[in-house]
């Protein structure tokens, strides 16, 4: 997987995903991230991107031959018979909202490209003409889209075989099942008096299991109810979240 | 405001957030960044801060002692009589979801701890000692929880007075009322035969106004409209909603 970050701010993207993870990737050759500097596509002597809105009003707009100039730059790194079809991604407040969804459905992608605005936004025109989606990374409004293009990429590369160990990835099938994970402890067995629950110590593997599955359903009605209407339960499991939902209704 | 973020990666916590808006906030003494990083409080000789899971299972659990020892010395920066009741925020796919209400809650606070897990996540008694509240940037896995990290203190950074110059922060105004932002251009007129909208040209504020308004709710009708149902609409505005509605309902 290729993804292609153009941006003002390159060191900031190529320095932020410097994580184990992501690092051991791109050593291994499974995934690459090249940040384009848009700055490197003006034609003006000063190098300038950005200039005043037509009809006034705040801020500064990214003039629109840089980025049409960059992302072709960005298109000519890719092979001919890929380059057509590769998405363009804006990211932006107004795009459609990130999830584990469209993670999944950009893992099978062989080339992404991500366009980060700044200042006020990107000349219209340019995005008609090189963007073909937009994404949210959530409700807030950010400084510049480089963020979220590093956590869409963190996000996606997880999902590229290989990336992850087998034994990582299994944990978020877990996340899958629309529940949130169990509690983990590791040692000591005494953390200054805070002792590890009992069942983990014992050595049996269905009580452990069934410990966790009943901790992971407790937490995700008490967190994230909304999950709990797609998550994966056995009729055992449905049964324990009804005896907990009456609990709760009791005075 | 000071920023503290407890990470095993403290180097891409202080790199991905050196954009100019938020450098220059640093460099005015607006806000300070602190990463701290928890290996420093690992009292292995390896400096060693994982260890395998209770109870079995993938991958490895962050301990209780260097998480609890980072954030007393985290706390110890802090002034005695803030100490106690500082926020310190656990970065989980499992928190509730980060939205811009949450960052204009967090923008009042003089300080904000925020604490990344990795690894198959962190040992609950470590948590439940020092964290007060948890945080997700939206529904998608990540490797860590450096960027969502980042990405919150960049969306709290942009709250604090003299952070934006005021008319870029009047923009984000426009976005607090549920409407998505309208098309900006700017230079050239022409872009490759690209024309910028005559009525950006004409001049005429009070006709660039109502274009802008309606260009914003077409967009949020398209895109969001979900944010519609609390959008500030004027009376005009509605009527012409009802017209975009209508016109989609037709054959």
């Amino acid at each position: 997987m290729n993804f292609y970050v153009m941006t003002l701010f390159p060191a900031m993207v190529a320095e932020g995903l410097n994580t184990s993870i992501i690092g051991r990737a791109v050593e291994k050759g499974l995934l690459s991230i090249t940040a384009v500097d848009i700055r490197d596509f003006s034609e003006d002597k000063h190098k300038r991107v950005d200039d005043y809105p037509y009809g006034g009003g705040a801020g500064m707009v990214m003039a629109p031959g840089p980025v049409v100039r960059a992302c072709e730059h960005v298109k000519g790194l890719i092979p001919a018979e890929r380059r057509e079809r590769t998405r363009v991604i804006y990211l932006t407040p107004q795009g459609k909202v990130f999830n584990q969804k469209k993670a999944e459905e950009w893992a099978k992608e062989e080339d992404l490209i991500f366009l980060c605005g700044h200042y006020e936004g990107i000349d219209e025109r340019a995005l008609e003409l090189v963007v073909t989606e937009t994404a949210s990374a959530g409700d807030y409004v950010l400084t510049g889209g480089e963020l979220p293009a590093m956590l869409m990429i963190d996000a996606v590369s997880r999902l590229i075989p290989g990336v992850l160990n087998n034994e990582v990835s299994a944990e978020f099938e877990s996340f899958q099942d629309n529940l949130l994970e169990y509690p983990q402890y590791t040692r000591p067995e005494d953390y200054n008096g805070h002792r590890v629950p009992e069942v983990l110590l014992s050595g049996h593997h269905a009580n452990i299991e069934r410990w966790r599955r009943e901790q992971s359903i407790r937490r995700t009605l008490k967190m994230r109810p909304d999950l709990l209407a797609h998550a994966a339960l056995s009729e055992k499991e449905r049964q324990f979240l009804q005896t907990l939902l009456q609990r709760e209704t009791e005075p």
